[in-house]
């Protein structure tokens, strides 16, 4: 149905899931007519272009425009005053990993703004945070959807969205939750060969951009917690935060302390033997070893850490820093759902944000 | 939002997918009060149970109602004529496998009928029929989602369709599409172990209800190319039918003229050694042998038939009667989106069916 109508695209963060988002943004708006796709906003923590009269901005080279203002971002508060007073439906892409965005999420869904993003921090943080989001998109009708916060692109949130929805029982997930994990048990325990030492592996993963930037992040296993935390909300489990389960961290606790990941990297050689024990004792029992996480609905057991698997597992050949993410349910029986490929990565985190627009935009036209 | 909006279902079919349907579409209509979901119409190729004032049939027992009455189903044109008069929006499930309901999906539409279905004749048909259904839908507003035509509840088509709507490139999808092949497969040319007689394989399938009543249903190939004509069709490709590619049919050429499955299946012992051949060909390789569709999307060339693979692919791990699709594109790179499980059966292809009248009750109320 050709029509009139537009919605405003309002895009918080402009790093590297900003900019992939912005230019299939670009062509999503060229290859689609209608609704109109406006761009009214952008803004990184420092800066933001936006005006008075909801302006269109030209989508393409929004990030290079943005560079050369000078306007401070609006306080959150303020945005929302902003967005919610618009002449036409309004929604909100959050691209940052930001608490103080995601914390505002009740506020913007409660007057009507719609919300798609990859920010975990909304969905893994308080039980609390969790009930007020969702409460408030079904009292005003706002959509909220959040595919890309587990397993980048992949269909991980829809699918377990449409087990439940459907009726059927879901009684574990259990997956590589991490694409840095992935790529490190991959090289260091591979199924064949005997894989290099675990700090050279670590310090190889951060040299291909495989870690954050301090790679401690990435092996105090809280990021697979805040997706396993997501996950189990959605199964219906009411888990309290991605602390109130057992995580296990693979920082040496001798090394917790150390005041850059630069000194982390030069002091963890000497923890090698641990992690090779760990591998060996796998090896032992025709096994490897892989950083796995798993919920157990009906005991409501969530946990994070390593575990052993048989080389024909379909976890254990993980190849690359692919995620694999393994519903069992009612229905499906002993065979789990999988599905698997790459979890991370500015495309294709981008794509869940983009197919989650284009699901809000089949709603609220 | 609560409201009083109530959008009228009405079902054709009640076999094994109907039935399981018709449980499902119970507890979502008990657990979602709005909007209310009134089942007005339900019939089989026999019988039809409805009122001229579209009366709501009680869904738990519709199908034990439906065997009481002796009312015959109206002819199509005028069945659509009765929805389209309807009070309120309506939803069409056809839980057949008819082409000629399928064939009338552009009436149903183009009147403002939604239309939700597992049923592959209506996308895998003429090709002037997939353009005349997606045309009509486009111009009424009316939506069509046919998750359940391939894989069953598994998010096939939906994860196309979002790789494709949000610009990604797909190069290639290649898989196992049909649980029966590969289930005769997995136990005919195991990894590892020797696996049984092909006619012994066949025979026990069918025992195990998991081929057609007659087998050779399953075995010409024409459902896995239906398939593939529905994938490649939305990933860009305009193929003509399902015979304008090559396919593979595993029925020896003296055996198309037997005159039932059970004579096809008394006489094909007579056949082994052929399909042994083959087994030992993809043996002498070092690989197990497959029967696998697949679309190369640059080159057009979509085929179904056997192929080899290492024991360590993934096409050959399978397990049970399991399906496999790996998605190739751009965005993801060497390593393909992959995604696993049961494709057949009713409770997951009813799953498929119930999870897009979700999405259509998203979209139109």
């Amino acid at each position: 149905m050709a029509s009139s109508k537009q919605i405003f695209i309002a895009i918080i963060g402009a790093g590297g899931v900003g900019k992939s988002f912005l230019s299939q943004l670009d062509a999503l708006a060229s290859r689609r007519p209608s609704p109109k796709l406006n761009l009214i906003y952008i803004s990184t923590s420092k800066k933001a272009l936006y005006d008075a009269s909801y302006s269109p901005i030209p989508i393409a080279g929004a990030i290079e425009k943005l560079a050369t203002v000078s306007q401070a971002p609006p306080a959150l508060p303020q945005l929302a005053d902003y967005l919610a007073a618009a002449p036409a439906k309004v929604v909100l892409v959050d691209n940052t990993s930001s608490q103080d965005v995601a914390d505002a999420y009740p506020d913007f869904l409660g007057r009507g703004i719609s919300v798609v993003t990859p920010n975990k921090k909304a969905f893994s943080g308080s039980y609390h945070l969790w009930k007020d989001i969702f409460a408030a998109a079904e009292k005003s009708g706002a959509k909220v959807y959040h595919e890309s916060s587990v397993g980048a692109g992949l269909p991980v949130i829809s699918t377990l969205k449409d087990l439940v929805d459907t009726g059927d029982h879901v009684t574990k997930i259990e997956g590589v939750f991490s694409g840095t994990m992935s790529f490190l048990f991959n090289s260091f325990a591979p199924t064949s060969g005997s894989g290099g030492k675990w700090s050279a592996e670590v310090a190889k993963a951060k040299e291909l951009g495989y870690t954050e930037p301090d790679p401690r992040d990435d092996l105090n296993g809280l990021d697979v917690a805040r997706k396993l935390t997501i996950l189990a909300r959605l199964a219906g489990l009411p888990i309290e935060s991605p602390s109130s389960f057992p995580v296990q961290s693979l920082i040496p606790k001798e090394l917790e302390s150390c005041t850059s990941g630069g000194e982390f990297l030069q002091k963890l050689p000497e923890f090698d033997m641990q992690m090779e024990e760990t591998k060996k004792a796998a090896e032992k029992q025709g096994k490897v070893v892989r950083f796995v996480g798993s919920i157990e609905v009906a005991s409501k057991q969530v946990k994070v850490g390593l575990e052993q698997f048989d080389a024909s597992h379909p976890i254990a050949a993980l190849k690359g820093s692919d995620n694999i993410i393994s519903f069992y349910t009612e229905r499906y029986g002993s065979n789990p759902l999988i599905i698997q490929g790459a979890g991370a990565g500015g495309d294709v985190t981008a794509m869940g944000v983009t197919s989650d627009l284009i699901k809000v935009l089949g709603q609220i036209v």
